[in-house]
């Protein structure tokens, strides 16, 4: 979309769209054309949207006249309250499991076709890791989000088929016939395993976690270097983990 | 705001305003009614921008037909770069205060007339304390609001006592009278104390987080039992603490 002819667009979609900017790569700050040209509007209206995004709070400008997203983004973000809920509940169980493991632990869910984390806890030492709180990934390459396909309804894994997945490293599974059984798998056992898909040197263990009615809602694991494959009891910890966290949301399978 | 009639809001602003519906009281799910009610707009009008909110992931729609923020909230909020940067640079300072004093700690930023709470670390078994990230509390309440209010425009102050303070406890300070000196106090002794005024048994004592060119741009405190005021190392401890984010911040005072 380029311009404002054609845009068939309601008002509260353009407004949307220009917040939607902000989602693209980059070091989330964008100058008042970036986001003209990511929104697809013409720039007078972009101007005019911008200026009620910031005085809502919801984007701030720099000294040298960029925008970035701002404080009501977060606050609001931070207590919706099916993430706030879900955080809260699983929070106890990660830190044993980081006190345990000594490891890195992850929750993430679902976002369209793509592992939203919502909370990462470190033990120190631990290997380093790119996720942190908010940080979307690949369904098909981490082992949280395998196990979040695993278990999405059938139409997601084709649309992740028709969108190309990406061969991060040589270790990634691109295509559907080397996924369609490995998520087969991940049903049969209850679990997702990683190895150099996504990030080199780590090793991702994964489980998923069910709501009160069975599905599964979020997806937990522990992120180790690959020699820890060397110590059998992760496997059985993460599922042990995220089923504690399935019976504290309310599971009674 | 009642009706559409004299409405001078543009499209965007009544967008935004069905979002400020939800920063009020209540458990965060809200009816189609109860949004209309609260953002002043008809029924229709908060039908029709309440579907575009659902569209782009901001409200989630339950079974029940309740509305609550959705993850698009919190995947932008939790991302939005001054936030994020902030808190990722206290982190390892917070971390090391709650090892080392195994209480509560706590890092606050000023959003317009509160106290908003950016990381909230607790060791097992500190006092249970109300607040948690996302939460806003009162300036003039806490120790953290203190420091903010201490270090804030003239005219955020003469706000605060215009909105009328409320006195939560005995203890809470609402005056002019009591407030002014106090204020006065925090900034002369970098330091704020806070006992039994927000919240019943809690102790805190506060100080500033300082950005690049020296202006207040946090606060951080340790939340204890009323009896930890014997320990006399605490007020120290979290001034070290606070001059630590600052310098990792590029404060060079």
């Amino acid at each position: 979309m380029a311009g404002n002819r054609s845009d068939a667009r309601t008002a509260a979609q353009k407004l949307l769209a220009v917040a939607d900017a902000f989602d693209g790569p980059g070091d989330g700050t964008l100058t008042l054309s970036d986001i003209a040209q990511r929104s697809g509007l013409p720039l007078s209206t972009t101007h005019r949207l911008v200026r009620d995004w910031v005085e809502w709070g919801g984007l701030d400008r720099d000294d040298d006249g960029r925008y970035r997203l701002g404080l009501r983004f977060f606050s609001l973000g931070v207590r919706a309250p099916t993430q706030r809920r879900m955080r809260a509940i699983a929070r106890p169980f990660l830190d044993d499991l980081v006190d345990l493991t000594h490891q890195n632990v992850q929750l993430a869910v679902r976002d369209g076709l793509a592992a939203l984390y919502l909370e990462r806890r470190s033990a120190k030492g631990a290997v380093p890791i790119i996720t942190e709180v908010g940080v979307r990934l690949p369904l098909h390459a981490t082992g949280v989000g395998l196990v979040l396909l695993a278990h999405a309804p059938a139409e997601v894994f084709e649309s992740v088929l028709a969108a190309g997945p990406r061969r991060y490293l040589p270790n990634t599974m691109t295509t559907e016939a080397e996924l369609r059984p490995r998520l087969a798998t991940v049903r049969s056992t209850g679990l997702a395993t990683s190895l150099d898909e996504m990030t080199e040197h780590t090793y991702s263990v994964a489980a998923p976690v069910r709501g009160r009615s069975g599905e599964v809602v979020a997806a937990v694991s522990i992120v180790a270097h690959p020699d820890d494959r060397a110590n059998r009891e992760y496997p059985l910890a993460v599922r042990v983990a995220a089923r504690g966290v399935s019976r504290a949301l309310g599971w009674r399978g």
